[in-house]
This record gives C-alpha cells, sequence and structure tokens, in this order.
C-alpha cells in the first residue's frame, strides 16, 4: 500500500538480425518492468538507421495494441522505457524514449534515474542558444552527448565523455543506428542487468525479472559506471568510470520498488524482504497471535517476520485487483471508503486476534489509520504495526517522488504520536543497522540511504528541482514582459 | 491459474429516499464482485419508474466512465451484474441487466446460474409467439415472469409463481418501478445475501465482500427458495419455496470462485482454503521443504498446508498484475513463453529445494505442466503437486463453464499418468470425502459435488445447452429456406 | 440548414452465391444512406442461416471500423439501417437491424416509417405477456410477424398477414435465412426502390442514390402495399395490398429529406427541387440582384428560381463542412455566434445587393433570423426570403420529427410577422397548388400533404406517441408502487 | 475533387485581458481553418508565462473534445494549428505549434510554409551540437530565433535578426509570455491578415474567414515582411524586411486552397474563382447546353463560366459529405467505384446534353478520367472540361505537396494526349495571362508561378527536402555503424 513512486524502467535489446518481432519482445519486456512506472510508456527500434518510434501516457497494455506493435516494423536493435511522472495530460513529451536528430544521424535514450546538476547544465546548454522540447534530464543528456560527439570518434566516447560532466542517477539505455549503449553511473543508483537469449539476443533491463519474461538467461548486472558497448562487431566495455565513485545502490530498490523475483547486484530482492521482517521479529517483537502483510508489498516481510517470530503467518487483508487507474474514487465519502474499495479484511483471521501488520513504509501515514481502523472493526484485539524501512524524513533526489519532507510524518512527529495517530498499540521501524543487511552479500556499506539518514552519497541541488523549474519560466514570463523595447 | 470461469455476480440496492449517488454505489458493488465476471457488466437505474440503464462488454472500469455513472442519474432502486461469457463481441445483447417493458410497467433483471429446462421453457413460449432477442437464459425467465404477472397480484406473486417453473439454478435480483425483489433457487446452487447501510440502504450481493465495500453491514443471507421483497412499505419474505429441494450449494463457491474475504452460508471462504490445504496436508502428505501455492487462488491452500504439515511456506510464483485483457500474447512462441509472462518463479525460494505446489485445480493440464518445467529449470530439486478439490470429471450445469467433459485432463487419465504428464514427482487431490468438509459448519451434506462426482441434485438436460442452441438456429435456417411457397 | 430529421434509411441484399464482401457492401450503401439517420447504424449478415450482427449508437464511419466490417464475416443476405433518435447514449437499444429469434429460426428487420396503431398493437401483445426490449415500432412488427408466422406457410404469408394488422408508414426490408422481403405499406409514405448489380446481386434501398453507390443498377420503386421476395429459387411479387389504400408519398421527401441525386417515384429530387425554385419565382417575385441558397438544400431551389427569374444565382454562404457531431457549440454566446461557425456570408455576392434567400423550410425561425442578420451585417440592402415549402402547422405522424405544433413558427403568427420576426424585406411561401407539382409526373394527387393541411391519409393516434409511451412508464411505475400485497 | 494539399493553418489571439474562454476561442477559429490542414493540431495558452499545450493527429473535432479545452485553462495569448502531413500516426512529433525552452523562458510558434535553406540551416546547427527531435522547419526557425534571442533585447528583435536567415515561405504566430508576434515573409508567399473583436482582443490568421468565425472584425493583411507585435503596452510594426523581396503570393491559394469567403491581400477568393470560370468561357468557350463544377472548388468557377457564357448553370455531381477520413475504400474494385462512393451524377442535369465541366486543376488525371465516364455513363452526349489554373509542371517548394513533377499529368503528355485519356470532347487551361488577373485589384505581376512556369522567386534547393533528409538518416545510420573504435 505504498504511496511512492519509482520514476522509470528500461529495456533494451540488440539482436545481431534483423528480428521481425523485435517490438514484440521489448512490448514483454516493458510489462514486466510496469511495477516500476505506469504512466506512460514507448517503444523505439532501429531498422539499419531507420528508426520508429511510438510512445504515449498510459500503461504497456493502453499504449500498445496489436497495430502498433506493427507498425514499428523490425529491425535489430530496440528500446523501450516505462515511465512514472507527476504531472498531467499535457505532460507527452515527457514520455521516453527520446529520439532525438543530430549530426551523426539519430539517437534514442531511455533513462533512469535524476540528475543532480541537471539545472546547471541545462542553463549552460540555453545560454549557447539550445532549446529544450521537455523539462526532462534526458534532453538534458542527450544534449551532453550530441555535444560530445562532434568531437568524439564514436558514440561511445561520447557517452564517456559526457559522464564527466553529468551527476547524479541515471540507468540508461541509448540506441544509435548501428549500436545499443547501456550504462550506468558511477555510483551504481539503480540497477541495471544483462543477459542473452538462446538465439543470442542481448537483452537490457532494470531488473532481471524482465530477462526473465523473454526467456533471456541473465549474464550479471552493469557495473556501476560501466559502459556496455553492444555492436555486430562486437561486445565491449568501457570502464573508465568505475571506480570514480562510492556504490550508492539505493536500498528502497529491495524494499519496494524492484519485483520481488527480480535479483539485484547477486542478491533477491524477495530473500531481502525476508530477511527484514526477520530483523524486525528481533528488533521489535510482540506478543500476538498472527503476523499480516498489506498486499503487496508486505506481505514477503510478515512471512519473514513470522518465521522468524514462531507468530503464524496470515491472510489479513485481500487486495481488489480490478481498481484500475480509470477508477472513480469515492469523493464525499471518508478517505475510509476509499481505502476500503481497494483493501477488505479476511475476519476469519484477524477476529479476536492480537495482530502483527507488516507494511513497507510510512510516509504520510493517512492509509496506515484506515488500514488499522478496519482491522480493529473486523474484532482485531490488537495492531502491532512493524515496517520495513527505516523513517523517511529526508528527500530522494536521484529519482523517485519522496519529494517534499514536510510531508512525511515521521519528520514531524515522534514514534509514540504517530502509534497514536494511526491507532496502533505498537509501532517499530526497521534499524538504520539492520537495513544495510537486506542484501545479503556480507556487506553493509554501499547503500544510498540518504532519505533515511540525510547523508547524500553527492552534491545535491540547493533546492528542489521540480518547484524551481516550474518558477523559472514564470519569472522569465515576467522579465519578458518588461524588456525596454 | 485456473481456468475455469464463474458466470455472474449481481448486486442490488433499495433505498428509501432517492439518493443522488445510487449508480456510484453499485458501481463500487460491481467492482468488488469482478471477480465473478469480466466480459461484460451493466447497471439499471430506477428514478421513480423512469429507468436508466448502461451495460456493455468490458470489465466494469472499461464500461463506466464517470460519464457513463452520472447519466444513470439519480433514482432509490437499482441493480448491477457483471457477466463472465464465452462468446464474442457481437454479444453485446446478452449483457445484462436485462430491462423489458411489459403490461405493468418495466422491470430490471439480474441472473446469477444457469436454468436446466430453458430449452422447454423456450420451446413453448415460442410456439406461442414469442420472440428472443438474447439467446440468455434470462430472458427466459423475464417471460416467465411476465406470464405470470398477467395474472397475478403483484410482481412478488408473479415470481413465486415462476419459481414452479423454472428449474436449476438462480440467483436473482429483480427491479420493478417500486420494489427490489432478491430471489435464491430453491437448491441454493449460487451464494446470495443482503445487508444494511448506516443510513438504511438495502444491499443485495451475490458475495458479502461486495456488502463491505459500499459499507453494508451484513444481516444474512438469503435462504434457498426464499423471495425477499424491499418496498418503501415493508420488507417482507416468501418462503412457499423454502423447503422444495435439497440444499446444493456449489462447493466450488468455497474452492474458486468466491473472493476469500467473502461469507457465504455462514462458513469464510478463507478459512475454507486454509482447511482445504490442511486436509491435503493430511490426506497427501509430503517429504518438502517447503509450501507453495499458485496465485491468486492457491496461496491460501499453501498457508493451510504449510500450518498442518510444518513445512514452511514460501513465495515461489509471482503474478504479473499488470497483464490485461488487451496483452497480445506470444504467437508463435510455446506455451511456456505465455505461462512466463504471467508468473515468474522466485529462485531464491526453490532452488535445490524439494516444493509442495498448491493449486485449486486441474482442468487441462496444460498450464501446470508449465509451472513446473519453470520451478525445475529455477532448481527445484522435486515438485509435489497438491491440488485443494477432487478430480473434474464431469460436467457443470449450473453456471460455470465446465463444459466438457472430454477435455477435462481426469476424465481420460489415471493420477499417475496425470503427474507424469505434468512432470510432477508425486501428485494428490482432495478427496470427496473431505471437499464437503471445508465450510466449517458441521455439515457434510447439502453440497452439489456433480462437476466430481456426477451426482446432480436436479434433473438435467439431455444434452449441453448452447451447442443445442447454436444447432438449432442453422437447422431451422435450412428449413426455412425449404418451405413450400 | 433545416432543422428537421427524417428518421431511417434501409439497404438489403440478396446475392444468388455466398459473398465475402457483403457486410462492406452493405456499408457503402449505408454511407449513400447517411443523411437519412446519423444517431445509429446496424448490419446484419446472414450466412447459412448463422446471423452476425453489429450495431451501435453513431455515424457508419463511428460504428464500423476495418475490424467491425470484417467481423460480420461472409454471407449470402445481408441487412443494414440508418437512423435518427432524438434520445440520447441510453438508446442503443433502439439501432437497428432488430435481430429475434422466433420458433421457426431467426429474423432481422430495418424499418422505416412510424406506425399509427403501435401503441393498440402493443397493448394488445403485452396483455398475452409479450416483453419488449426497446421502445419501438419495429420489435411491435416484428410480434406480428412472428404471430402469424406460428400458422403461415412462409415467412411471406406471415409478412402479408401482418400487413392486415399494422397501419401508418412503413417501409422494411425483412431478413430470414434464406430470404430477403421488401415491404411498402400501402400508402407508400416512404421510398424504397431496387436494383440489380452486374453479377446479380438484388440490392433494396431507402433511396435510388445508395444503389448507384454499389453499382446497381435501378429496376423500379417497391409499389405501394407490395411484397418483394428474394430468394434463391426465385424473385417474386406479392400485390395483395397494393390496392388497400390511397398513394400518399411523403412530398417532404422531395423538398428536403431524399438527397437531389436520388430518383424517387420516378420523379427526379433535384428536378423538384429546381421547380420549387421555379413556382416560387412565379409565385413570389421579388426585385432582386442575386439569388442565393442556404446550403445544402436550398441551393437548387436558388438555382431554379434564378433560372425561371433572370436574375443572377450567386454564392452568398459558405458551410463550414468540419463541423462534425462532437463540436463544442458556443455556450454563453449568442445564437448568432453558433450559426456564424456553420455559414459565413461571401461578402462580394451579397454587398450592397437586394438578395433573394431560397430556404427548404422555417421551423422555428431562429436561424433564418440570424442568417438574414449576417446578410444585412455584410452589407445585404435588402432580404427577400422565399421558401420552398408551404407552411408547417401541423404534426407528422409518419416517421419524421414534426412534433409538437405548438413550436411551429408558423402556427403561431402571421406571414407578415414572421417576416418581421426574421428581419426580411419579403417572405413567401411555396403554395399548397404548387408543392404537389414538385415530382414532374402529370400527377397532382396521391401525397402526404398533414403537415401543411392537416389532412391525414390515415387515422391518427389520439395523442403523440413518445409523450404517450413515456408517461405510460412512469403511470404504471405508479401504480406498481401501490398495489396491494 | 482537388488532390492536392496546403500544408498549414495558423490562428492566434491577443487579449488584454485574461480570458476563461481563450482555447475554445482558437478552437472555433481552427475549425474555420480546418481545409488547410486535417491531419492534426494544436493549441498552445499562455497564462501569465505558464504555457499549456493540447496537440495531436486527427481533425480539430477529434483532437478536441469538451475536456481538452478546458484543460488548456484560461489566458490573455494563444496560438494555435492545423496540419497536414504525408507521414504516418508515427508523425505526431511534427505536430504543432511546437513549444520550446530556451534560456529567456518560453516560445510557441505556429508555421505556415516551407523554407528553401532549412538543410543549410539545419546543418550548420547541428554542427553545433543541436539536437532536433523533429524534421519540421518550424523546429529549424525556432533554433534560429532562440540564437539570435541571446544577443537581442527583446523577441521581436531576434524575429526580425532571424529573418535576415531563413529563406522561402513563412507566415507564423509566435508566442512569448507576454506577446504576441506575428510575421510574413517578405515574398508573402502565403496569407495572414488580423483583425480585432468588440471586446479588444487581436486575433491573427492565415484567412479572413476564421476571424468572421470568431467575430472579428478585420483590419488588414499582415503586410509582406512585416512583424506585428501585440503586447499590453502597444502594438506596433516592425517594416525592416518590408521591401527585402519581391511579392510573390501564391495564386494557387485563390483558385484552391482558400475558402471562398475569404479576402486575401484585399480580394475576394469568391470572386477570383467566378473571374478564373468567365476567363475560361472566354478562352475555351464550348457548344454545349450545360455547364457544371466538380464539387466542392469547381463550383464557382462553373458559375462564372455560366454566367460568361449564357450556357445554363447545373448541379451535375453530389458529393456525398459523410465519407470521412476513416471510410474504408474500396479495395479489390476499380478506381471507378472509390470515386462512386465520393461523387454521384445527378443524371437529369447531364442526360443527353452537351456538358461543360469545371474543375480546379489535373494532377494525375486519373479522378478526373473517372469522373467524365460516370457523366457519359449518365448520358451527357460530350463533357468539354475545363480547368481553372494553368498546367502543372513543376514541383512547389514553398508548402504544398506538388512534389514529384514525373507524376504530373501535364508534365508527361500533350492537350490532345490528356483529353484523350481522360476521355473529354475538348480540354481547356486557363492561361498563364490570366491567371494572374484572378485576383480583381489592377496588379498582374508579384504572384508566384513556379508551379506553372518554374520561374521561382526565390533559390531553390538543389534536390528535393523531404527525400534527401530521409536519405540523410539512413546514410549516416550507416556510416555511424562503421566507424573506427
Amino acid at each position: 500500500m505504498n504511496e511512492l513512486h519509482e520514476e522509470c524502467g528500461i529495456f533494451g535489446i540488440f539482436s545481431p538480425n534483423n528480428k521481425d518481432d523485435i517490438a514484440r519482445t521489448v512490448y514483454y519486456g516493458l510489462h514486466a518492468l510496469q511495477h516500476r512506472g505506469q504512466e506512460g510508456c514507448g517503444i523505439a527500434v532501429d531498422d539499419d538507421g531507420i528508426f520508429s518510434v511510438h510512445k504515449d501516457l498510459g500503461l504497456v497494455n493502453e499504449v500498445f495494441d496489436r497495430k502498433a506493435v506493427a507498425s514499428l516494423g523490425s529491425g535489430n536493435i530496440a528500446v523501450g522505457h516505462v515511465r512514472y511522472s507527476t504531472s498531467g495530460s499535457n505532460d507527452r513529451s515527457n514520455v521516453q524514449p527520446i529520439v532525438v536528430n543530430h549530426i551523426k544521424g539519430r539517437m534514442a535514450l531511455a533513462h533512469n534515474g535524476n540528475l543532480t546538476n541537471s539545472y546547471e547544465l541545462r542553463s549552460e546548454l540555453e545560454l549557447n542558444g539550445s532549446i529544450f522540447h521537455t523539462t526532462s534530464d534526458t534532453e538534458v543528456i542527450s544534449y551532453i552527448i550530441t555535444k560530445e560527439r562532434l568531437t568524439s570518434p564514436s558514440i561511445e566516447v561520447a557517452v564517456s565523455r559526457a559522464m564527466d560532466k553529468i551527476r547524479g542517477a541515471y540507468s540508461l539505455i541509448i540506441m544509435s543506428p548501428s549500436k545499443l549503449i547501456a550504462v550506468r553511473d558511477p555510483n551504481g543508483f539503480r540497477p541495471l542487468c544483462y543477459g542473452v537469449t538462446e538465439s543470442g539476443e542481448y537483452v537490457v533491463a532494470s531488473e532481471s525479472c524482465a530477462l526473465n519474461a523473454v526467456g533471456a538467461r541473465f549474464t550479471r548486472d552493469v557495473k556501476r559506471g560501466e559502459i556496455l558497448v553492444f555492436s555486430k562487431e562486437k561486445v565491449y566495455s568501457i570502464t573508465d568510470h568505475c571506480n570514480a565513485a562510492e556504490p550508492a545502490m539505493c536500498i528502497f530498490e529491495y524494499i519496494y520498488f524492484a519485483r520481488p523475483d527480480s535479483i539485484i547486484d547477486g542478491c533477491s530482492v524477495h530473500e531481502a524482504r525476508l530477511r527484514a521482517g526477520a530483523f524486525l521479529a528481533k528488533e521489535h517483537p510482540a506478543d500476538a497471535d498472527v503476523v499480516i502483510g498489506v498486499p503487496d508489498s508486505g506481505i514477503d516481510g510478515a512471512i519473514g517476520y513470522s518465521e522468524e517470530s514462531g507468530i503464524p503467518y496470515g491472510i489479513g487483508l485481500i487486495k481488489n485487483k480490478y481498481i484500475g487507474r480509470t477508477f472513480i474514487a469515492p469523493e464525499q465519502e471518508t478517505r475510509e471508503q476509499a481505502v476500503k474499495m481497494k483493501l477488505n479484511v479476511v475476519s476469519h483471521t484477524v477476529k479476536g486476534k492480537r495482530v502483527v501488520l507488516i507494511d513497507d513504509s510510512i510516509v504520510r501515514g493517512t492509509t496506515s489509520a484506515v488500514i488499522v481502523k478496519l482491522l480493529k472493526d473486523a474484532g482485531a484485539k490488537e495492531v502491532h504495526m512493524r515496517v520495513t524501512a527505516p523513517k523517511f524524513i529526508n528527500a530522494c533526489y536521484y529519482g523517485t517522488d519522496i519529494d517534499d519532507p514536510a510531508c512525511l510524518i515521521a519528520n514531524n512527529l515522534s514514534e509514540e504520536q504517530i502509534a497514536k495517530r494511526i491507532g496502533v498499540d505498537s509501532l517499530g521501524f526497521l534499524s538504520l543497522e539492520n537495513v544495510v543487511k537486506l542484501p545479503d552479500n556480507g556487506k553493509t556499506k554501499g547503500y544510498c540511504l540518504g532519505c533515511f539518514n540525510g547523508r547524500y552519497p553527492t552534491d545535491v541541488p540547493a533546492f528542489r528541482k521540480k518547484t524551481r523549474f516550474e518558477k523559472k519560466i514564470s519569472e522569465n514570463g515576467g522579465e519578458d514582459g518588461k524588456e525596454p523595447q
């Protein structure tokens, strides 16, 4: 029942031979990544230098019908993108992949992440007369690469030089007329991996579950700072930026963003969530009769808590899977009604019981309060809430929408106050000490915990980007109107 | 991963006062019943004798946007329907509620079930010059009621008299200009219950989860053979048919059709499924390391099996929740690819393990075979499949699509042959002895087990209805062409 | 700029052999009849007794895309319908062709016209327990035919017997599994004709322009009261009702409803309109510089007036052909703005001129007033309006929407008052004496002039149908609610 | 029945005060310009520096429903565009207005015309690292203006400086956060005019008919080379480029592109077409009984021919106005069938007659041949075709799709051969001498006749743009693939 959103999923394929159903393969890959972005999506196919693109606002199922997929034709390289965005219907221009024409031909980009110096880069480009059609970082990146391409012997060299300039979180898939290029920023904020199909096609994706969906065997994760180049001649790696920064994988990928069947940087997401539950059982034990999880992402943690504590696991909440994006939410009703439509309590599981309730996070706390009320109305004697993440108290600058600390309940209230507000009998958050142990690789460093502890792995912008950018527009509007004539 | 389909869900509301958002309430109720039918849906609203109807093929979300809901206006009675059908886009005429005009005014009907004597009734009506716009039983029922209405003092008396003529499975909600009437057939094949909201509106629904969704408190199930009449003057029950037949609730409602958070005839569906798992653990123990379920309906049984056997429960399969109705399935690929898109294995859970796999049924066996292969490819050492239902070997005549026994794998192969065909190391089905114990009410009789044991609670048609009916049309076509002139 | 609406166009085809593109042919035929009904349309195809139907609200272009046409498959008989209706989106059930199942098989009906005794027939049927899914006369007709079919040796005999019972205006095309039947009522209110294609297919249509569109050669009009039967064995005519009533062709078909390139009952519609202009020039001469017509239906009359009077014809008004059904009309603006969007004055034609303005009718007068204002604003010195029809002062009971005499300006004001109200310098209507001479066949009798002179060729209902019917529903609603229990 | 296409229509509005329905006004303006482009359209609204944009492929009616118009909100400046394009569904990126962000804020552009040096400009920009999202000239123009804006004191000075660099045909409407700017190229190829509404809003549009549609009074045409600036402070004109080139208004605007109710550069389009007919009557008299025109654009010429020759004007062809963009054209049928669907002969007008047939152009000649056949099949004794334009023998570089001279029938055949090919008894084209006299302003110079006589008012590109550009992409594609690594 998490209210946070990842901002993107990316997918690319390089086939040694022209492939009739290349768009279809990307379509399947994007389906497997749909959880990473539900606002818009797109696919670009390269058929010997001729690019075909189809993209729009909407789910993969909505944007791509049989006709749209067919219209992309055949090709040997393709790239796809699913996007989350907070903006409205006018924002079609921000849907990716972005396709640009430059002096050396065409280029398509799909990007997951967020730059921290895009404002500076954008200003500099604008001062040289550049124009922007979108408000996205991706267009900034495509500009920087294009500029470098003018004096670079190849697209990959241009990408490498661009990496000296851009800062922040970026997993990129770039398509040129003859190459597919996968890039992960030196901190490795966002996941990216690749594999090979039985027929020898290379597949790059945000998560390994997308490799599985298209029948590709997982090869390995793209390394932090690595540039992987797939071309007819060879597949090779540029590693110049590989040690340019400290590792800083987003720990929240394990807790919430990624799909449980994915394996990221060698660690199973599902297992990480079981461990989160287990850690919670040790950190915050409860005297209870049943452990239940908030579907979908609290289920794994609940099972982990149950296994560790010995308290039986139960199904206490059923999610209505038919509530789609076009669902007409109750207007004049209370928030309670809205949640009731999406979640229903299995009374048998909780009636007369002391319940441990596992969720993956508490953002504003309003949804949690309703869930707790539903459980108590159904007869739960006690509700002990356990959260498989530490408290959010800071903004994220690396590609999620944890934006305004002022909205975060944990930033304003003490743990006791939160418990009281949401009506639970006890409340426990996963500790910072244990959260870094979720990936089972023996390492307890190398993760970005910025949203929890405020220590960011890179410089961060002086002020929040989106607000700033919009202000800029209207300010200039004013100025332009007053200029002397 | 069940391939069976219930054919309908019904919902009705009677408000003492005109209610602005009455269509909105039905919309929410149908959302909660969407699992009972995904092919078409509709809502009819009665505003003081003026009926408004909107219905079409598609999910509730697709058929009803804000404008469509608003177009239904206000009223004090309304009825809704979700439908499953096997036929194509031309079948819009079969979408319910069916609204008919007759001598005493208008009537809307929503029906869940299947008549066993509809061919006879239809023929008789046709011989008197009746015309049919649809091929549905519901139109037959509306005719019978209309005929009786001519000589009956009230609509409910007409309904009661009609019940003397129609046979088979029917849960009905009928709306006249001033009354809402809920009816359940004397065998009680399909569920039906009602409740009251805080503001005094009566709500009738196929399952209690729909009462919860609209904030209504569950009152009780409609009794077998009962006619419940809701009008401004009074709410009363006609019980003439209440003991007209043996109870024969469909046991498969507990196993698969109903939502786990529903309570049917006093028994929790979720609990019934846990018990199914537990019974299996006793009937068919396995020497294994983990118990997993096929989402969504195998999950409860897996938890029950785990609890009873002590073998840990794990999440072994992840379902892609974004595969919608418009999904473009792989064409030239194997069936394996198609299943891969929908289900992905959590390798961590099964790798190197002896796995107990719980599913709710095996119909044709093809899907099961692919799932088993996926598990073994992911490293499962052994797969022991346990099914929370007995073997299907007979057709159903009461409103599901278990149609042609020739397609049922259990009808053609022995248990060992099935195990071999789907590639499992052992296989066990729930026994007939225990399946009747799933509802925890101390009773072990009063269920329809026709699809398992071939003993039907009523006379059944000599041949299957749908095929017959279609044959009839083309035969007559031929005859009509050859008639003398 | 006429605000009146015909209620239907019908089209049928009988091919001796199974034809792959039979639905496509009907699609083209309906396109040519689209001016007769823009609210809904449908096509039913018969493939050896199996009927496929697709119909919906909307223009032919909107309801039928490539997929919908293809879904109808091949066949050797088909029937189509375009419909005008005043009701909203809930009225999908009234879209035709209506397809019914009866004891002898299936039947599809397409109907243009309006019965005058449908209330009586409907009541009688309802008293015998019949139910109605629609509020249309067509369902009544299908019932009557079905009832007769029970005791008739063939469908055509049943149709003939049904004609003894139904009264009013009806051009019908009926499809049985092996025959296509065309019927025109004994008064011949609405047009109907047929022809043959080069490959020997018989085509029946409301107007000859639809025969042209599908490459069929016009054979002849269907006679008043005739039943034409097309079957594999033979094509033959049943003429029992041919002299059962006085001829009463709707004269307004020539003035406005039909397409100018159609020939109805042997007379060119275009020529009739030219003659209307010429008659006006004699009846109401004007001292003027230019004659202009209101597009589209006033153009022919303007040319006729110009030819007869010697005053030059000019193009004075341009119609915006892109104003579609979804056009968002100005809300808060005056009616003037709305008309401005649709019509623009060609100033050069009217500036400083004395203008004769030809339109086909004045219904409420509001549009005329705006057009006159636009012309004067553009510099017209004088505007002399001439109308190619007599004054409307009565309702029509035969299939148009001239409904409520109270709305007709000519019913409330004298000619002088009308002229003043719409701002013209002089005004002239075509005389009753001349209107019957529009069809150039030497006859001046045999037309229905009911809307002009109130003399109806048949008995008419005591009160207006639609209102009555709706009242009936709510009245019964009330009664039903009060019935004793 | 012309097969040529104008490429754009533009519309802008500047209101002194914030206006709630500003998008609605542009919507009406675009409706009036829909004939200039039917492939795509868009509207951008400026509300105090915040821009809202909605644009898509499709007609104005299709792209803008009530919700889309409302989503644009209020504002005091807005600009709209209708576009014709030959490319497919992937071409959404080329739909205008184009909105770009640059260092000084935002800018929206709407463009009608075609640059002749866009390839050079684009190459130069690309060499400096610019990227292009579209293949349109409009993006090139926006870049040039942006570059100049860096060193210009105001947007209008930047526009003026940009005009020193861009060559060819361009009528532009530019929206900055505080100004609306209208620009016409120094040759004045494409029309542009402006007016004022009663409430003091300034309206700029491609044609005066759009001013009428929104209730604005025509002020004057924008002059060749003029920059008109509308701001809150003042409205003023920059005339630096006004005499920079010879006037070269496209004469085909009068013959075909513009709406007859428009007045361009002081001359009525309708009158020009009447004169074209009259000139033809003198140049190519015919011994005939009736003059008919091919709808819609041949009608005016036919009336002119009739008036001059004294041969009566008649309506010989009826156009089916319901054939929309989604019409499923006959596939396996002859071209004759396709034309028959769109045009039907009024037999009465032509039967047994010697017919003068007026059309506005002959491009490939195939449609003409079918029309002539239809007339002869309907009984026309002779057909004398007269064309209201000289013969097309050259490509157009200024914004129409007269592209490949090899396709032009007049480029390959003599007049006699053409007449024989299309089956007419005589054929006459308007002379070059008279075509320049169509606008009734006493001038016979100052028009672009390039498509007729090959004398272009500007340098033209060495090769055709579209082909070139697409070649460029694939060539670079190849190169990029072979580059050394």
